[in-house]
């Protein structure tokens, strides 16, 4: 059967399941990325887990979001990640060196492998025809200690691009285009993968501006051929070794179809505050604006501040407005200083920062209250720039440098001058140093992981008992949401590799009482909770089953679950179950104990068993939809006991 | 009589009094300095005082401190100064353009001149032959409205420089020596200037060094000659009209006299955690860094940067170090991005930053907890850093740069290279973009103020009453600092220009029931407050005065106050008064209510008079020791009323 390149990845890396979209499937994951907002508890995991060493063929680690250091606890982080990858065995780029989606594209991406990162854009990467996916961070942990990632089988939506961009037209209008088109639920569960003589005219870097936003259609990933264009990246990065050619076997199919013919395309802008409310740059043309801002993995190239640079060289930006430019590497950074951009930038009033995530991701550059700010960032989400009240539209580089010149929303097309053609540097520098190298495994295993003050290693959690005797803690009603189950925000989040720091929020919206009474039952066997319908709804945060885990918590008995947080509960050790009969909800009071005898056996029984409210002669029916593989991880105390045992060498 | 430089900037100046070294005197001021962090308040003070126009030559606003934009409060700031500029005929320096200092050098300073700035490093511009003061904000907002700045006549400490500087020793080495030599209270009640045959060979930049860190010696000012240096500079920088020629008459004399022959200088380090802890880079060599920080305007000039990216060119940082720079000015960084200077500090490994102050105050780069940082910066005192528990060592750019190759604290000297001899560009940039000028006035009266959501205007505050009854709110004992009035960090200072809400600590620390109280006797008379020996002692901070007088305090009545805080007490109308029997303190409880009738007279005719506590039949006599222009002032309802009146045109 005649194979797309989604097709062909899956099929080289199936470890369980088959290739049926909508059912779960097994996949070998050859490359890891990890940046340090999710990284620190990624390698807490890995601490805990007792890895020895990486079983991937290749895992880095980014310092990219966390760059502002106000005080120790970024710095403190970066120390503790860079003696994480030194122990375990990864790659390092050090505060500065870029965004990790485009360095690691020039440095580790190879044509036919996997990828997973416990970053959402990680999907940039499937411009080198690879199959990149973002994960949450224990997935990403258990994919470097050689654990399969569990993921629904996509559909494959084949597009078909066609034509030539027009002058002043560049890669952010194509997934513009796509995005007015589909919304950003369009591509959920799907691949996308293109194909089509379109794709001569992209650069590699156009295709990562592409893969990058097909995230923001919710696909699970994008994916192009690596191709002849692919090679010449390589080459370019002294790599062509790596370059493998992998395209469409003849006569391949999608499950979905579309065409796009890039001719057509004009310039697009997503308005606030979703990038999926596109319109095009006319339609908005002369709102003043306050911000315009270049950068991000969302237009990470060369040429994208190339053109910028070209579009306001000699002039300068319209008063009032911040011109800020966020490269994002230190390799790029180099070539657009010695290329003479970064001269015309600054000498147009743009403001310059250091190479990394900076404002896309609110870590700087937030926008005054209420002033428009462009952005060639990937998300508008309301808030996420930083500011509360924040008017954030979304746009190519071209748009925003024309707009900076004006002060206002201006097609590119309306300036009176030439597209510039911008070329890319005739002798690009290639920076090795962006990459500290994994070191040998006997040095490794000599290194001391480097905690600072506000780094805290996973504590040992024990497994399931047999038998418990465990009163309910609390009684709480339907839709509980995560953020009430664990905060997040500037007063918690700091506390992210932090376990007994951060659990000390944990259920403080419902009871602030229930840290001490949780912490107290930990030595007695533990404690339940009880709750109503769709109990932790919102967030996926994996802290929100860890902490109060960590306080103790053993069953949680509701009348149903929302589904991260149910999974999340039995990767770190709880036993969801739920109400056989929910008008048992109303036998139970905060303080009752529960009593459940050779629970160990009857939960690998059967998913039905009974609960018994002590002293209250009732007892409760209750059911667990753990799979096989899910209950040995409950019983064990959760994945990281789980994959423990799994590495144990010593 | 032959005069010094420093005489001959006070005898042009002076408005009051006479040059008796530590008698008050009164200057004219002709230019003026601003920078964020203390420039909102001033902008909100002279809106209070409703000028129309400001009165010096040139005053500017930089904005350096506050770029980190996590949120809108930093960006509403800098909207606001924008605007606030626009209004009152100020030059403007937009974020990203640079450190105030260096950047006010470039373009306004000029020989010849007094310049007054709410910085404490204000006294880098002595270096242009100027006297060039630090001073509180309420001050700078004085000088703007064409009021003297009072300060005490200063002791002239003339330095005769002699020799040349050997290899590897540059400015910072220079006043690193005087630091040793003096340490930080050495300068103090002086103005140091600078002659000698040595001046030859340091240029207008390597001065601003030197004159910069005069504030770590606590000098008053710092001054060096105008001379062919200084016209060279000011022609490089397209103003040579701007130059004059000052130098000391023949036969000046100093009131203290010293020698420095600079070629007997080696390079110095000043150690954790003050910059007189200075000892030779030798003596600590080999001590291991985690961070090497080159920039502030310590350091800002282009041969700064430049020595030490001709230091790094074609190696790579040692592993784990933090090299971080920071620009100072967007016209220097131009410079250095077109001599190649920032593409080898990048491919070395360093961390580019916004121009501005960044690390230096705190505002980014924070070291790791506990490590050494090796900064350029002039002030290394615990906790500046960011990080509370902070190793801070400040030195040359040469020998940051050799240790940040080497991982270690390294004597430059050590290298096995020779001295890179860096030169000036050939056509060095002119950023005539660097300053906004001021409006037209028919213009400026148009702007309106821009004040984001957490921005007030200082509300009106009436005068002085003849007659009071005022209840006490607050009886306290000795010793209260301004922190215990109204404490700093990070949980109050962001409502820094929002005085109804940062009113809301007030006192907090003593009796979180003031404000509630407090806010309730605007209406009524206000009220009053009792404290023992040396009250408001500490911070100067000028919202410990303000915020309470908000509340309604009219009187202060203490054993004795502290001296800085009584002036702010009596700026913003707080009528500051002291027991005539100290004994009387036991006789007022919290919630007695003073009399005082026809007080107005009773102030301005004599220094003691007498309160009543209703319905206790005892009376207290009381004291203050204003001065006439101070019971002019107090009466009017503060210092802002009392410029109000004489400004209102209209």
């Amino acid at each position: 059967m005649p194979l797309n390149i989604t097709q062909k990845l899956i099929q080289d890396h199936l470890i369980s399941g088959e290739m049926v979209p909508g059912t779960e499937i097994g996949l070998k994951i050859d490359q890891t990325l990890t940046q340090d907002a999710t990284g620190t508890l990624v390698m807490l995991e890995l601490e805990a887990m007792k890895l020895d060493r990486a079983k991937t063929e290749a895992s880095a680690q980014y310092v990219d979001h966390n760059l502002i250091q106000e005080d120790s606890k970024n710095p403190d982080d970066h120390l503790f990640l860079h003696s994480a990858t030194r122990r375990f065995g990864l790659y390092y780029s050090r505060p500065g060196n870029g965004v990790s989606h485009p360095v690691h594209m020039q440095r580790l991406a190879k044509p036919g492998k996997t990828l997973l990162g416990s970053d959402s854009h990680t999907c940039a990467n499937g411009c080198m025809g690879m199959l990149a996916m973002g994960a949450g961070g224990i997935d990403v942990a258990l994919a470097i200690a050689g654990e399969p990632f569990y993921v629904k089988m996509p559909q494959v939506w084949g597009i078909k691009l066609t034509g030539e961009m027009p002058d002043w037209v560049s890669a952010k209008d194509v997934i513009l285009e796509l995005l007015k088109r589909h919304d950003v639920k369009g591509g959920v569960g799907k691949v996308i993968e293109y194909y089509g003589p379109g794709l001569d005219s992209l650069s590699a870097m156009d295709r990562h501006v592409i893969a990058n936003m097909g995230a923001e259609l919710g696909a699970t990933g994008t994916v192009f051929p690596s191709d002849k264009e692919i090679k010449r990246f390589l080459k370019e990065q002294g790599r062509e070794d790596d370059w493998m050619e992998l395209v469409a076997d003849k006569d391949a199919t999608y499950d979905i179809h579309e065409e796009l013919n890039l001719s057509e395309i004009e310039p697009l802008i997503a308005k606030p505050s979703s990038p999926g409310n596109v319109v095009s740059v006319r339609e908005v043309a002369g709102t003043p604006i306050y911000q315009s801002y270049v950068g991000s993995s969302a237009n990470p190239g060369y040429r994208d501040f190339a053109v910028a640079a070209e579009i306001v060289k000699g002039n300068h930006i319209a008063d009032g407005v911040s011109f800020d430019i966020n490269p994002t590497s230190r390799q790029m950074l180099t070539d657009l200083v010695k290329e003479g951009h970064i001269a015309s930038l600054l000498q147009a009033g743009g403001r310059l920062h250091q190479a990394g995530c900076n404002g896309c991701i609110g870590m700087g550059q937030a926008p005054a209250t209420g002033r428009n700010s462009l952005r060639t960032t990937p998300r508008n989400f309301p808030g996420r720039s930083g500011t509360r009240e924040d008017s954030v539209f979304l746009c190519s580089p071209e748009t925003a440098a024309a707009s900076a010149l004006k002060g206002e929303i201006t097609d590119p097309r309306s300036l009176d001058i030439d597209y510039p053609k911008v070329k890319d540097p005739k002798k690009p520098t290639v920076d090795m140093n962006l990459l500290d190298a994994p070191l040998p495994l006997e040095d490794a295993r000599k290194v001391e992981l480097q905690k600072g003050p506000n780094i805290a290693s996973i504590p040992d959690m024990d497994e399931m008992p047999d038998n418990i005797e465990i009163p309910v803690l609390l009684k709480m009603g339907d839709n509980i949401s995560t953020d009430e189950i664990l905060a997040g925000g500037a007063r918690v989040l700091p506390y992210r590799s932090n376990l007994p720091e951060i659990s000390k929020f944990t259920f403080e919206i419902i009871d602030d009482t229930y840290y001490h009474r949780g912490k107290e039952t930990v030595k007695q066997g533990g404690h339940a909770i009880v709750a109503g319908f769709n109990y932790g709804q919102g967030s996926s945060r994996e802290h929100a089953a860890l902490a109060p885990r960590y306080l103790g918590l053993r069953v949680a008995l509701v009348k149903d679950f929302a589904r991260i947080h149910w999974q999340n509960l039995v990767n770190f050790g709880v036993l969801p179950v739920t109400f056989v009969d929910e008008s048992d909800y109303n036998k139970l009071e905060q303080g009752d104990v529960l009593v459940g005898k050779g629970l160990r056996d009857k939960i690998k029984q059967g998913q039905e068993f009974t609960l018994e409210i002590k002293g209250k002669n009732e007892e409760i029916n209750v059911r667990h939809t753990l799979s096989e593989r899910q209950v040995e991880i409950m019983l064990k105390g959760g994945i990281i006991n789980w994959v423990k045992a799994r590495n144990v060498t010593v």
